[in-house]
């Protein structure tokens, strides 16, 4: 670009005062963010001077240096020591600079049968696939803790709501564990598209390939990828492996989002439904007794952030004709936003539940309130008095009132006021009603009943171990 | 719902003003779009009548009576003479109405052991998965036309653009090759997202699972599901199946926007790239030359309108505490109209790619322009006579300016102008210029030569067959 | 289009076996939606007869028939008589060809200097101006709700919360008027949509305006617009208008979504802070006492629906060159869609918040809790006895405890007790203790004091009046 | 928070391996970026003083040295020297820590009847106020590139597009205009935001406001605010000052995002419309005549980021109970983000705008090509000989096949060639056909005839000046 002779005040104004050599430094400058992609970026480096080496395209000496001059980057980096420039734009020329620096000229046989555009497609790919992996590494720490709640919990009863009223009991481990559910669907989604982005750019070169007879196949393997990609263009022009990174990030944080709600809405004063560790709250100093549940808030509202990377990057993909084009360059931070904050939440949900002390006396005395087994009164008056539904209803709604009116529940009374209402009803019943006789009885596959609760953790216990 | 006596005009206005009861209507009444699922809501009622009258729970008569019922209820709604009712709200009461009037009472036993809640859950995730199939036996269909203008076009050549200036030149095979791999890959995540999903939610009831001996193994099978899900709560309460359906349909309208662009940059009078089929065009009648790409430019749309869906959907899910709320109502028209959206959209791609001319000169003469061999120019240099990196790009530059001062390309500079830059350059160099030879040249894995395209697409033909 | 042959079912499987003519009809076709907008039309286009004939463009004859014929037309849309054509593709054209039937081919210069560029623009125009009329109907009838509960409880004492804990005590009118302040803000954004679309485009043309010498202020006038828009290819291609009633749609029902959420956890048998009435909440049929919030969780849910909407048209705009584009076509029913959820939602939320009751003495026993008034003790000792903060809040933290510990609240202390912590307290401490005397003492202009809230009531019934 | 004692790699693993200290450290600590509001938190804090001075809550002494003191922590941070703590989280305690540091225990007193809710509520509503700001200052910039391109081109012809195929010739100075009127109302935008938004909410404090007799309209006024917010708790509860913000921003970035990518268009070797100056595209070292419109590349995806924002905040916001809850922290970075991706899209738009160079030959060439006066030639039909529409239409396709099959444009047929069609054809119909003829016919007001770009060029200076 030639050198800006302008940048007027009036032009410019605010914060671009100083004109366009200004505005096209912050357009182009990429080296504040993608340094996070410097042990990517000297990994692939390494292992395609090692193939450029056995293919003869450079010798082996040339290679050994270049091999040996990056770790000598690399570990620059990781101590601190690097002097990054901006006026080198971004990380890949950062690192090629200082490589020239410590082997001389020759570094620039490093660039032989590659380019930036398949070099960044490559760092940004490994970056990806390593957030995949904290994921999937992260997952399973946060099932165990909830499996490890549910173990505890298996026979614990709490109301299982509709529109936030108490429908039916469940238990505690039941709970529990339909977030194991989710979780576990999420680490299957990263695992998928793990698998589906572990396919190696390198050698796309800008985008048509290259005459230079190297060995992807080498590269690949050596970078850990299954298999080179197929098609160059492809290869470097499209970020669906970003974007299903993101999707994937925010099905997980919508879920981490509806835990985080509950917890929020289990330690109001209203719930008291479970405790959360000093931890993972704050106080207040003039109110002791405040624990403000900051974490589960945060990680509630993380959804947003991740899902605002996603709609960011796919608006920006929107429409663009191959292979590249500068619009790309946005991919990276708002992917490394997301990522951050997923993990963070990860972690944080990992520990809240771990730390979390169910009340569960509270748990059961607001399961009991409003009726919650009405509807196994119905059941099993169906059951076991083979009545149609429309009856059993009716008779059930007639019970309740009576109970509503007495200020009782429906287990406390007695077999003669239920036989006035029908008398077929018998003894039996009050092995439905009350809300643990509620939960032990739905065994069906799935259902909420302490044992199969318990079958599903040690399930999940030989899963995770 | 109280009958509202109020519904004065002050009070509500506009279009309500006839008060709370249609508003409530409003909100309560689904049938208007929830009687697409009618086939899935008739074939899982026919496997729960099976399974009740299997284990005992109903006799054989009955449930060979609703069976029987149930087939009159879907030729009445396919032939389209069932009248459905707003009173009746949704597509699940409708059905059991009109099973009540063939049938008599009996048919409220088909309720046993089951709820509205895992009803409609199983509904909804039988018609998404429905419309993952429909995804799954498109995209064969579009790649298959993809690979067909590859097969007749590999060895055409076209500007490789990046910034939409030519960077190098590349084949028209190669080039649709890229998208047949993207659309490879949206296919499989349809694939993992309909094995994702494949968990059959019935037998969850409203959430808590029942007290009756159902057979979930054998309706799970009997509907085509890998297994009954394994929590109830998470069965009844979680909509990430639909989720990951919009992501995964997201990412495919990306990828078919990027296309669609392409398609309309290309018909422009300035491009001339492609000649788009009457059939997917609109003209004007006294401009008989104009050829609208209609459809391309609607497509190209279509990423909106389902990613809005997307939006709409992650959006009510956020922070929704367990199980059911009211909320998630919302999800069934958005998820229907994207699953229109991408049918049609994937069905005019394949259309318009099937029926489109590319105009094989204009390719060529404009991947000719632009000194678009210059890469390969330095590449044989570093390659045959060994030069640095930054020499070949000086001399290469050199050359360039030359041919531009003269007005002509690359490949008719002549030996002796070339030997003037840098003495060592042979006859052989013109092996490497011209657009032919350079495609011809990149023969590394993926890269764009004729036979590269020739042996990838017969690769995609053993695919596809 | 030419008609096709094909559609062979192998080429397009599934719902599009028919073949190419059925998949452009799904794409041309707009007259299943945008008949919405025949009042619309047809009042433009009467417009648009009188300033021909006022222009000498029509003679007075034809001009006349014209209007004649579209009100006909117009009443039998009204009437329900009116026989839509999707072969006619959209309104525009439905309303043209019936009027040639009424009066014959001059109908036909009706057409004369207007194109259905312009004529679209100007439909949707006032279709989304009647939408902007609508909410700023709307919402002033949900604010007077809102103040109607703020007058009848403007000294209720409730917990004011921060992370769903209790911070300080406030007053229910408070609460109510926070919310009157939000939908003000909305109001007034509508207005100001409103005033900023209200240019006529008609008279652009297809994009270039015209070379008949037509009266633009003359239609504009005509059709309530403040001017007529000034350039011609701005008027045609821009939807910043529709897209800015989405925007301030979308923070109308963010705010909606956040009291409804609060009316969901205030209808919980936890919290029990208010009732709603019948009318807007649906019950069980054995559980008799379960109200269930319905339409509170349906409208938490819309803000997802026209965030969507708005996610959907800008992803459409976006990069899209001028003038038009096929694209636009995408842009009525995402804006039809919102707008009839956020009238639905106005409409409920009115009618709830109207129809509530709120448990006043459960309000108050929740803000009495939580040692609620500890920051009054702190700012009593700072005001009165003048001790710097820190020590303020060491002292009060030190009575917090003793009251934590004796079981009591803070107003239940005695003075002795609180002189052991410092002796400078007085008697007149108990005069901020106590969470009557604490919401009393916020005076300041914008606090919670029950004078303040009545003075706010005032104002605005002023306002609204 | 309790210091942990744990964090073992086991639970934790990965970026958190450290444990929760760690975990809620990041959660917490806002100072990495809410630094960037330290001006107005010492502004705010400044007046703060003065006002508590005044209204004698602190002595004149206190008030003095507060504010000295605060001028010399803004002169530290704006110098460079000041030491940041991420153990002191924020900036507000940053501040106030060295505050205390400076003057003593007395600037504990700045404290009083304020609270860190109200005074972060102030804080980021004066700096988002102060992005209207930079908005309102810079578009007017654009607007002026605009129009002194719009003025230089007043009568060039260019191709006015439907479909980007040619359908009617407009001016250079009129597709200019276009944009300075999408602009104008993105301008007017960002004043009523600023407007809506500038109420003060200093004196909220928590959320229900003081009991200190302080003074609000002394501070309102003091910070610029036309006056007090009305309700403590929608001052520190609501965030729709920023959505509204990021709303303006959003549709500004739809509108550049399409000139960006006209300019991507325009710069392609195969339209040629426009040339970008060398400071706003970037080059290759080997291929000298290649430049890369990156600039405008890079505005066009800003629209993603900006979007992405203000969804991740729509989502964060939607269903937040009142007050304040820890997921608002969430709310500044992705306003941050947005702000600094505007102004950099804005500063960079106006220098290619001013700097680029209109090819108007090329525009010339292209507008006359297809016909595309067309339209011209049947409007004269209708106007001079009053055929109707039908039949002017049907001449004009005959004549236009006839030029097409003479391989001639339309004003190059003869006379006689016109009579053979229609033969009240006269010369006269030569005075619309031709591209400037044509765009000099449209003179209807905002049609693109020279004299209407002109009369609005003198329009827009006068606005601007």
């Amino acid at each position: 670009m030639s050198k800006s002779e302008s940048g007027s005040n009036k032009m410019w104004g605010g914060r671009f005062a100083q004109g366009p050599d200004a505005i096209m430094e912050a357009i182009n400058a990429s080296i504040g963010y993608d340094r996070r992609m410097a042990p990517q970026d000297i990994e692939g480096s390494r292992a395609h001077a090692a193939m450029l080496a056995a293919q003869g395209i450079v010798t082996d000496t040339d290679a050994e240096a270049m091999r040996e001059g990056l770790l000598t980057v690399l570990s620059e980096i990781e101590g601190g020591t690097f002097a990054f420039s901006t006026a080198l734009e971004d990380i890949h020329m950062n690192v090629e600079a200082r490589l020239t620096e410590i082997m001389g000229p020759a570094a620039g046989r490093l660039h032989t049968a590659r380019s930036r555009n398949d070099q960044v497609a490559l760092d940004f790919r490994m970056w990806v696939r390593d957030q995949c992996d904290a994921a999937i590494d992260a997952l399973p720490r946060l099932i165990g803790a909830l499996v490890a709640q549910a173990e505890a919990g298996a026979d614990w009863v709490m109301p299982g709501f509709t529109h936030l009223q108490t429908a039916q009991p469940v238990t505690w481990g039941h709970h529990m564990l339909a977030y194991a559910e989710m979780f576990a669907r999420d680490l299957s989604r990263f695992t998928d598209a793990r698998r589906r982005m572990n396919e190696c750019p390198l050698g796309a070169a800008a985008l048509a390939g290259t005459s230079f007879p190297i060995d992807r196949d080498m590269t690949a393997a050596a970078l850990g990828f299954d298999r080179p990609s197929a098609n160059s263009l492809d290869a470097v022009s499209d970020r669906d492996f970003a974007l299903e990174f993101l999707s994937s990030a925010s099905l997980c944080a919508m879920h981490l989002s509806r835990l985080a709600e509950e917890l929020v809405i289990w330690s109001s004063a209203q719930f008291r439904f479970v405790r959360l560790s000093d931890r993972w709250t704050t106080g207040s100093s003039i109110m002791p007794q405040k624990k403000n549940p900051d974490a589960a808030e945060l990680l509630r509202a993380k959804i947003g952030r991740i899902f605002g990377a996603q709609t960011a990057l796919l608006m920006v993909m929107k429409g663009l004709p191959l292979a590249y084009s500068k619009d790309m360059q946005e991919d990276k931070e708002q992917v490394f936003d997301a990522a951050d904050s997923l993990m963070l939440a990860l972690a944080a949900m990992t520990g809240m539940v771990a730390d979390m002390t169910a009340e569960k006396d509270n748990l059961e005395a607001a399961a009991s309130s409003g009726f919650s087994t009405a509807t196994d009164l119905a059941d099993w008056l169906v059951r076991e008095l083979d009545l149609p539904f429309r009856e059993a209803h009716h008779v059930t709604g007639t019970l309740v009132r009576m109970a509503e009116e007495a200020g009782v529940d429906l287990p406390d009374l007695t077999l003669d006021q239920m036989k006035s209402v029908h008398d077929g009803i018998t003894e039996d019943v009050f092995g439905v009603l009350g809300v643990h006789n509620s939960v032990a009885s739905r065994t069906s596959y799935g259902g909420t009943a302490p044992d199969n609760v318990r079958a599903q953790v040690a399930r999940w216990k030989e899963l995770l171990a």
